[in-house]
């Protein structure tokens, strides 16, 4: 199946929005869509690694402790067991890819 | 670690050529940089899924008995066990972000 990726976005007021894309025991595929000032609390899982790929706008993703602004075109690997977070500081819609590896127990 | 993707595409003049971004025992990313006229023949893996992203230019995926003709901002994830393969049939080079989960056993 074919995915439109900015298609898929979709907001929600109070939350980050995450939607999801794809699904199976071996990766998720979401899109994590932040208003200006939405964020994901900094967490860390310890079997997961994660994959950011900003497709719009501009935020902040904490990985272990280092801060990266990260735009269009930009990536980063949180690896397991490290502590990440993203923020949108920014005064615009920020949508990001996000794909988890392997997908956490509670997914 | 920031990763510029399109500063990390680099190009073969006799095969796709395959940059590694990121490799852990859960998760490799990749990019894939065809000339027109370059492709990755039609395979499977039992165990790992695979994602593809467009980041330049358009290629046509094959998944699974399947044809998509992908562009920027556009997504075809392959299930294990589901053939795939990649080509780009266009007149203009092409940059594929690709996320497998897990890594194939002789990565």
């Amino acid at each position: 199946m074919k995915i439109r990726l900015h298609d898929r976005a979709s907001f929600q007021p109070d939350r980050m929005a995450k939607v999801a894309l794809a699904a199976s025991p071996r990766m998720l595929v979401d899109l994590y869509c932040l208003e200006p000032g939405q964020a994901q609390k900094p967490h860390a899982h310890a079997e997961q690694d994660k994959l950011y790929v900003v497709l719009e706008g501009r935020v902040r993703v904490a990985v272990h402790g280092v801060e990266h602004v990260i735009e269009p075109g930009e990536a980063v690997v949180a690896a397991a067991g490290h502590e990440h977070g993203v923020v949108n500081d920014s005064g615009a819609r920020a949508v990001l890819l996000v794909v988890v590896a392997p997908p956490p127990p509670h997914a």
